[in-house]
Parts: structure tokens; sequence; C-alpha cells
């Protein structure tokens, strides 16, 4: 029997947004689900009209999310949305999250999280106690080769892991810099929306969660300088950190976006007493093993000589390459697989999908930049 | 108002196979279109099993494309598909859009067109006749990339083009060349299914299709050698050729399946008096421009300095990397345009995707490199 | 009339030694210079055999630099050395410089220049009052490309640098980590021999020249950790550095001997408001310009549209690549001008090679990041 | 005992020559040669002012090189040229390296070694009479990873060869096709000069030299198309030639130099039936080993992984990059082997440079591509 298609929400993702699309493609990418409903922005018009061009039937089209988990949560069970993916700017997540987790609906979540580490310290208890699944798209673990990392870390291929560098520049925001008068006047420069972080919380923590999903190492401590380049930018458009993770590994972290030039370069590198690591993200079909020898392996991505989990990431074989789509597509898989399983009555197996759990490291992470950065880049241990 | 899903149906492309779920993630990417009925195998059982798992309604599910044709034919206009994907072997190809553009449904269908030249000009006639859209799937012409190189090249920035190299090898039958009881029985080598030409059908179309989308070069004569390396094998799996173009261009064209290690490395290059250009199917979301100062210029997928057709060719901006899905999308994006133009009521307009006139060029194109090879890579004359 | 070859001479370096036959290649590949003395060992006997393998002269083949020092300097104008390469460990540096240039003999010297910082400031003192040329072989700056690299920020191109990453990573000592009984004994694990820092001593120094010839940028504060992963190690083998530049710039600075499967892999990524730069050295005939357009641009050596510096550094036209041993005779050829000057009876003229000024600041340097990670990372001014 | 410098010749190469400098920076790179006499031009007074320059005893500048090879046969042994290097245009190789060669003296020769077929022939018989070193400067093969290249083939690594591609464009010539008043008037245009050809004398005998030194295969018959781009050329600036080797294997070899934008990019792919290989001139240390499983294996110069020769063949360890000097280095060093034993006394041993047999080849390879072309590109056998 063909499994029948998810029911999906939407939360903000209105049509002209960069990132509700993506939510769109990766979720419907394997034909597992369809977006039913949606409250696509807090103007009530814009929401109607972003359902309409959907082709959304308009009694599905709602003017708030709140409206929209109260309603939701009461049609019939063969009619009400399975998941709802909430894309809305940082200060949603929290109260989005909730609501929907109470309403008894699966959440897919952007992040970061929350804006306060309390917010996050409480939707992991409302995960927990909900029954229901929640997962947060730090897509770049979705791509079949971060995996293929992973498996070579853990079957101890690299031997202990000692050094670990991360970089996530972007430059988009560089030619701000020079332009005062340009008040970019985003979201993600407000605190009030934002947090109280603008690259980290975009883009670091990214990076902070591409390290442990490849190398499972936790951050002990660290030790961080956040600028704001761009005149008048009330949050960190950079951000270095030195980084302690317990066991002894040290790293390199840093995030940017007024690295002129640079487009979305998230990369790794991971260095073990027998072998190194690295992966970018723009060019993310193939992983490079450096070996002690002075050889260089590349893994590519559709291979039988891949990890399972890689081999199931790919998408197509080998030199077909999968993208950014694809890779978050793996994100809305392993979530549709806990969801299957909740609506047959389990609890929420275990997904290869970033959770609440990863959700709250990645706030105390942002938290524990900004007491060191406000303490003068002071040494500080990181607490969840 | 939201635009209606367009309803597909597919010929082939059974659960197991490996473009048929290329298909129908391209097809279905955008939210445009689903498939509603198909005739997966020529076996009925495997046809009925691949149309349940993909959920489709059983009376849809179709043991031959033939009762397909004519059952859909004689639906009402709101349930009757409104395209047809053909992606099943080679010599499939002609009868199945000939009956399906007799039967009034538009085609999308794979290549090389037609296992020979007299099919490939009763088709194209055919389809002219017709007023439907007929989409012929050379992907690679979907990369915003590719579309950039194009735009370059016709805006004058090469200058006259004078030299082109398109190499498209794969290794993945080198293994079999010294196993000759490796028999592959593949039907890529089977001459009835397949059509005169193994590797250069499958591979060497792409390549002559990529040069003659970018460069708008057509080719005068070839000179080809083919051959045969795996033992058993009874059409070439390596096909190399000179070219000269009309106009005085020159060119090198080849494509392998013996080249080991290579996995899909379709590339090409373009020589004009003013600059230079290099493109890579895997990877391909970079464009090398080739300066006759000694600069080379990447162009990047995503960005704003790109012509209109690389911007709106490309999913998602800067640094997010497309794909191969992505790319095969833009056809099916292209051909809905003109399916929807020609719901409408109108004639098919032209538009971005390849053609029946086309696919009668990879044809003659076929036919011209084997009539040079029997003749020891005589300069034989392409004639369409 | 042709130049004369001037004469040199060499203190360490004997046959078997990585960093002597470089500094004889590079010295001599103009066809400016000859070695026709040495020291080329503490052991008498191994310095008489490499003089031998050399060719030398006996008598100018000495048992210790002090004799070859006071021995040179009694000879006739017209047979005495005109400069000496000190190729020692660290800890001779100082010693030899000195006495060389208090003998009027000009020095080219390895660097780090000393290993203290008090050394290093008495040493630039002797220098300026020597009246004498001293050139320090932070090579890598003698590429063609990190010419232009200079030039392109001195001109204005990248606008207001606002940060730096500099990355010098090996891994050659990556595999004796997990084997403590490999003690490894080397000298520059040897604090009485390399001073008080091992990685950032022999890496680091490069990385914060590096920046400082490319951009200017002078190091306000640091902020460093340091570590020992390989067992016995009494120095750091790996530094992870965040740094303040005066004007605001910030950056990272990162050195390891413990990456494992990286070879000599020096890169620096320098980003402007207006533009980003990127070099590396394992592939050193191209720098990549990164603008904000989302194109890179690719300069590559040897061609007519680089600055005048980068084009005289060049030994070979376009695709011709020049290497390391090019690189370093670049250094050389710098300060023979200087010698020529010197010896025509002027004052040491401004050459392009990095000078006891230099020298000072990458002993500071080392000083600074020894304070701080003392401190436990406590940010700490860099003074000279 | 230290080894005597070898004296050296030259016969062209006077300042402002592109590659006399290779020459003199290659032979003396390793301190075992020195240039003493010289024929620099054909007019007397720039060849007296090319060794003033190089700062030559006047007495062994000569006006002519018939005058220097009749006044250095007539010198003492102990003062007489070991050897002469030729680097005049190609019509000059012959009768030089015939009179050098009888006059007692060892020749190293630029390529194409002769004009014409039937004094290649002459000259190899006058090579093996002579008891003297014939090297010729194919100075790709001196690159440590050709080396590499090599030995896995001939270890079997690869399997059977069955296709390789061999590509040498460059695109200098490029920005002239449209200015035909350009008249470039260059002696490697003059057939008188140049002899049959251009381009494929130029760089297709570089390339044809590559492919036989790393995998021993012999041509068989070459199908080639030989075009003059640039108006008033009068010989080919582009070459494409479809190959066959004895033995089955199955080639593309072209060389350009209107390909606008490329540099020096000779590069080769081999293809056998257990492993692919690819190097590139322009990222000469690193050698791609493509497996069937679809990892690569990425080989890099200086480390101890390699074959004895590569490792022999490199001037630095690991991440120092070596260049086109040290490359060319390598064939005068093994040349300066054979001078040796040659002056020892004994018959020139088989070393690891270019001779006569494969000069040769290269005029023979030429030969048939001009046949070959001039026949409407018929596939012409190979006759040495």
């Amino acid at each position: 029997m063909a499994k029948r298609k998810l029911r999906g929400g939407m939360v903000g993702g209105g049509v002209g947004a960069f990132i509700g699309p993506v939510h769109r493609m990766a979720a419907t990418l394997d034909g597992e689900a369809e977006f039913v409903a949606g409250a696509f922005s807090r103007d009530a018009a814009k929401s109607r009209k972003s359902g309409e061009e959907l082709g959304l039937d308009p009694s599905r089209v709602y003017p708030t999310y709140q409206v929209m988990a109260e309603k939701e949560a009461k049609l019939p069970a063969d009619q009400r949305i399975d998941f709802v993916s909430i894309v809305v700017p940082n200060n949603g997540h929290f109260p989005a999250s909730k609501l929907f987790l109470e309403a008894g609906i699966n959440v897919i979540c952007d992040k970061p999280m929350t804006t306060t580490l309390a917010d996050a310290r409480t939707l992991q208890k409302i995960v927990r106690k909900s029954g229901k699944v929640f997962a947060l798209t730090h897509n770049y673990t979705g791509y079949p080769m971060v995996k293929q990392a992973r498996h070579m870390v853990s079957t101890g291929k690299l031997g202990k892991i000692n050094k670990v560098v991360v970089e996530y520049p972007q430059g988009w925001m560089s030619g701000m810099i020079d332009n005062p008068g340009n008040s970019i006047g985003m979201w993600r420069m407000d605190p009030e929306i934002a947090g109280g972080s603008c690259c980290m919380g975009d883009l670091g923590t990214h990076a902070e969660n591409l390290v442990r999903y490849i190398t499972g190492l936790e951050i002990d401590e660290v030790c961080a300088e956040l600028t704001a380049f761009v005149k008048g930018n009330r949050l960190e458009d950079d951000g270095n950190v030195l980084v302690r993770y317990k066991g002894g590994a040290r790293g390199i972290l840093y995030a940017s976006q007024i690295s002129a030039g640079e487009e979305n370069c998230l990369s790794i590198r991971v260095y073990g007493t027998k072998m190194g690591l690295e992966w970018r993200q723009e060019d993310p079909n193939y992983l490079i093993a450096k070996n002690p020898d002075g050889t260089q392996t590349r893994f590519s991505k559709g291979n039988n000589n891949l990890c399972k989990d890689a081999q199931d990431a790919a998408r197509l074989i080998w030199g077909h390459p999968d993208g950014y789509i694809e890779a978050f597509a793996n994100i809305y898989r392993e979530a549709f697989k806990g969801i299957r399983a909740v609506n047959a009555g389990k609890k929420p197996p275990a997904c290869d999908h970033p959770t609440a759990d990863d959700g709250l490291v990645g706030v105390a992470f942002i938290d524990a930049l900004l007491a060191s950065s406000k303490s003068k880049s002071k040494w500080t241990r990181m607490k969840t």
C-alpha cells in the first residue's frame, strides 16, 4: 500500500520569502507530504494571497497562527494537519512551537530554536511531554557527505579528534559597512526579534551543530569576540570563537556576514590522530579525507563505498549533484518517519534529524558566546 | 488565483528505475504538477505495484501505454492527464510519443528521441501537426550557468567562436572490460532496443545538444571513431569525434563509458576570439570565463549579475547549491508554460526546453557518427 | 658590464639538512651569487665533509662560525664573503648574526630572528648601527601573487580591511600523538634551542608576517591558546589566536603541526569593505579576488595585468609554475640589491625583503602569544 | 670528493629570450654545472653583449656556433665545455647538434629535434655513432608526479590502458585572429624556420611525448585536422587528433594556440581497466588517481609513498611546491649523469631524459599529422 501523504501547515513563509519555498520544496520532494494549511503572514491579507497562490483551500488559510492552531486541532483526524513548519523570525519560534505542540501537532521549526535560554529549556520539556515530533532545520546535516563524515569519525577512522576548524563566512553585508545611511533595518539585526545575536544565531549555530553532528564533541568553554562592523547594526555581524571541547579537543569556529565576496561558505575540517577530514557546503557532494601518508582520498556522493546513511541520503547516483534542497528534504524525510510512527500511536523514535535537545545546545551556545564577548572574551563555560 | 496543478502520466519509470523518480521529483518540485496515471512497466503486475506505491488511483494505472493513451483520451478534460512523461528505453520513445500526441496529449520524452532518423523526421512532423507540446529531456541545458554561458555567447562576449571541446566521460563499464563472463546484457547494448549506438546515443547526444544550446553552432561534418572495449558489447562504449561546425569553428566531442573512475563528467569549453568559457556538470553552479589578459572570472549561480534566464532558472540564492533535479525541473517548468498555453487554446509557444527539432538533430548526429565510423572515420556530413 | 657574482658563506645547512640546499638554490638561481665559505655544522668533521661535497676550497670551510667570522673578516675585500646565510636552529640566530654584522658582513638569517624579545631589540639596533644588510627569510612574501595581493590592498581595491583569516596547518606530528614512546627529541621542541615556542615560532610567525606584508595591519592585541598535543612535547604543537589589529580589523590566526594530512597549507583570506582576497601557498601562482557581486576573479602569475612587483617577481611567464625556490630566491634577489648598494658605499636601501624590524615584530608576536596563553588566553597587548 | 662543475656552452638564448634563462637556471640549479661559453645570437654584437651580461670570459663568447664548436673542440680537456645547450629556433637544432656531436661535445637540445624526418633519422644515427649524450628537453617529463604516473602504469595499477586524452591548449594567439593587420611575423609561423608545423611542433610533440613517457604506448595511426585560425598564419595554430595506439588503446590529442584565456594547460588523463589517472601541468605537484569505486586518491609531491623516481625528482618535501624550473632541471640532472659517465670513458648510460629516439618519434608524429591533414584527415600510419 502507498503511504498516504502527510498534511502540512506552514507558519510564515509567504510568497516572496526565501525560506518558505525551500521548506515547501523540501517537504514535498519525495511525494510524502503536501501543504494544506497556513498562516503565512502577520498581515491577514498577505496570508490569504499567499494561500491563494499556493492553491490552498481558503478555509485552511488563517489570519494568525494562533487561530490556525486552534482550528486545525479541532478538525477531524483525517483532515487535520500532521505537522506544521514554523518559518517565522526567531522570536516566533518559541510561542508557535509551544502552541502547536500543545495542540497535539508535530513541529518542524527553523533555528535558532528560541531567543532565550529559558525558553529553550522550557520548549525542550514541552517537546518531551508532548509525545510529538519536533525537528529543527539544521539542514546542513542532511547532506549525504556530512553523514559519511560522521560515520568515519564514529567508526574510528580518524582516531582521537584533536582539532576542529569550522567556518561560516558570508559577505552580503560587507557593502553596507561604508554606507551608514543604508540602514538595513532587518529583523535579523533587531534584538527584539532576533534575540541577542545576529550572525552567530543565524550562522554560528549551524556551525556548532555541524561539528557536534559529525564529531559528537561537546563544547566545554568558549572564548568569543563578536563585532558589529556595519554602522547601525545593533547585533554582531561577525564572530570569532576559540573553543574547548570536552575531552581535550581544541577548535576554531567563526561566522561572518561581512566577509566580502563569500557566499554561503560553511566548511569544516576535523583532525584526528589518524586522519583529517574536510567538507565544504558549496561543493557538497564530496568529502576529502586527508591521510597522514600525504595522499588525500575524495569520497563522492552516490557510491556504494559510502556508509548506509550516506547512501540513503543521496537521491541520485554518482556524478549527479544533489543540492541544498535535497539535503533539506532529508531533514523532512527523517521527521516524517517520526511523524508516521507517532501517527501509529508510538513514541517519537530516534530519527536522524536535529531535535529540541540540539536546539537547546544551540541556544546555550549563543548564550555562552554573548557572555564571553561581554566579558572581553573571557573563557566561558557553556551551560544547557 | 492559484494555477491548478497539471496532471501527469508516466510511461515506464516504475519503482526501482533510475530515471522515473528523477522525472517525478523534477515535475513536481514547484508544486505545478502531480502524477495521476501511469503504465510503469511492460509487466502489468509490476505496473500495478508501482502505481500502488506511488499512491495512484488504481483505475489510472494501466497495463500498457497503449491502453493508457486510449483510456486517458476518453476521460473528461478536467480529469484527463495534461502530459505524459515517456521514460522507457530508446525504442519506445517513438511509438509512445506518436500515440500520445495523436491522442492529443502533450509529451515529455527522454532522449534520444528515436532510434532511427526516419522515425525522428516523422515524429518532428507529428509534433508540428499536433499543436501539442513535445519536450525532450536534454536536462543539462536546465542548469542556470548553462543559460548564462549561452547568454554570454549570444551577446558577443566571446567574439567569434573558433573551438569547442565537449567531453562526457563515465567509467561505470570499465570494470567489465576484463570480465568477459560478466555479460552485461543491458538494453543499452541491445541494438534492437537502444538503436545503433550505446555511448553516443546515451551521452554523446547530450554533449551535442549542450554545444548547440550554448553556442548555436550547427554541425557540418563529423569524423568519428567508435569502439566497443567491453567484450561482448554489441554497441560502442566509447566514441571520439572531430567536428566541423558550419561557419568554420572546429571541435572535439567525446563520450565514454569505460573511462575508469569518471562519474558523470560532462564538461564544455568554448573558445572565441575574445574569451573562453568552461562549465562542468559535476560542479554545476559555477561558470568560468577565461579572459585573454590572464584572469579568469568565476560566475556563480543565484546572483543578480547573471542574465535573466540564469536568474530565473536558479531555485535558490548564491551559495545554496542547486543540483541535478533542479536543472531537470527547469525543463519541466518550461514545458509546463507551453502546456498551459496549449490548454488555453494557444499554439505551443517557444519555450526554453529542447524540442522535437533538437531531437531530430540528435538522431541525425548519431546517424552521421555511425556512418563515419563505418567508413573508417571518413568525414561525414550531418543531415537532418 | 656583468655584475660580479657575490660571494656567500653559510652557517649551518650541511648536507642532509632541509633548509641549507633551499638557501643554496635560492641564492644562486639567478647566477648572482656563489657560496665560497661555510661552517656547516657544530661538528668540525661534518662541516669539512659538507664543504667537500659542495666543492668548496677547504681553507674556507671552518670548524665554527666564530672562526669563520674572524677569518673571513681578515680576508682581502676581493676574496671576503659578501654575505652569510645563517640557517642554524633558532638559538643560533642571534649570536651568529651579531658576530657577522659586527665583522662587517651582511646577513641573511632564518626566522624567528631570535629566541628572546630582548635579543631581538638588541639585534635590531646592531643592524641599524652596522650599515649592513640584514634580511630575514620570511620566504612566503617572495611569491609573486603575494605581492599582487599587497598591491591590491595598498591601492584601495579592497576598501577598508575588516577581517583577516590566516591559517598555517601542518600535520607531520599527528602520528606521534598516539605514540608516546616515539620521543621526537627534535630541537624544535627543546626550549633551550627553539625558544619559548615551537609551532608559533616556526609557522605562526610566517602567518603574522604574511598578514602584515599584504595588509600593512599591525597587531594591537592577541588572545591565544597554545596546546601541546604530542605527549612529551615541551612546547606547543598547535596554536589558535584571536587578533585585534590596530584600526579595528579583527582576525583569526592559527598554526598547527598536528592537523593530520595537511602538508604546508599556509593560506590567507583578507576581507575589506569592497572585496575579499584569498591566496594559498600550496597553489601559489593564483590569487582569488572575491567580488561583492558574486563573481570571483582569479589572477595568475606571469601576466601583464599584475602590478610591477608581481611581474618582476615572476621568473617565468603565465602557465609556467613558479615554486617555493623561486619565491625564496626573490628574498635573496632583493637582499642582493641591498648588498651591492652597500658594497658601493651606500647605506642599505629599502628593498623588498623582510628586515630586522620585521624580525622584532615576529619575536614580539611570539612573546605576546606566550603571555596570553599563560594567562589563560587573556587579551594581551603586543609590544615591540 | 666534490664532483667538479660541468662546463656548459649555449647556442642561442641571449638576454631577452624566454627559454635561454630557463636553461641556465635549470642547468645550474643543483650547483652541478656552470655556463662558460656561448654563441648567443646570429648577431655577433648581441652575442658579445649577452656574454658580457652573463659575466663570461669574452674569449669564450663566439660570433657563431660554428666558430664555437671549432674553437671549443680545440681547447684542452680541462677547459673545453662538457656540453652545449642548443636553444635556437627549430631549423637550427639539426645542424648545430650535428656539429657539436661530431666535435665530441654532448648536446642538450630543444624540441622538436629537427624540421624534417630525414634529418631526425640522420641525427639519431649521428648520436649513436658519437658515443655522446644527446638530451631533448621535453621538460614536462621532469615533473615528479609525471614519474609517479609512469610508475603506476608500469606496475599495473591501471590494468590495461584503453584510452588516453591529452590536451595542450594555449590562448596567446587568440587576440590576433580578429586583427589581420597584426602580422605576428614570428619564427614559429615561418615554415623555413619552424618546419612544417607550428602548434603541433611546439605543443603537440610535448603531448605525444608525455603520453609515451607515462604509458609506453606507441602511436599506430593518427587522424588529424590542423587549422590556421589567425589570418596570415602560414602554419596551423590549432590541431585536433584522433589516435590509435598499438595494442588497441584509443586516444584524443589536441593542442592549440587560439584557446582564449588558456595559459599553458597541458593535461593528461589515462584510463585503464582498473583505474584512471589525471595530471595537469598548471597544478603539477598533484596526481589524481580515479578509482572505480568512486573515490579519487590525490598523490602529492615530496612524500615517501611515491615511487623512487618521483621522490628523487622532488627538490623539496611535501607542501613546498616545485615548479617548472625544477622539472626542467631534472632533465639536466639526468643528462649530467650521462655526461659524467661519458667523461669517465663509459658509453652513455640509459638515463631518465628524452633522447634522440624520442626526438625521432616526435618528428615522425608531426610528419604523420601533416600527411593526415593534407589528405583531409585520413588515418595515417606513423613511421619513424
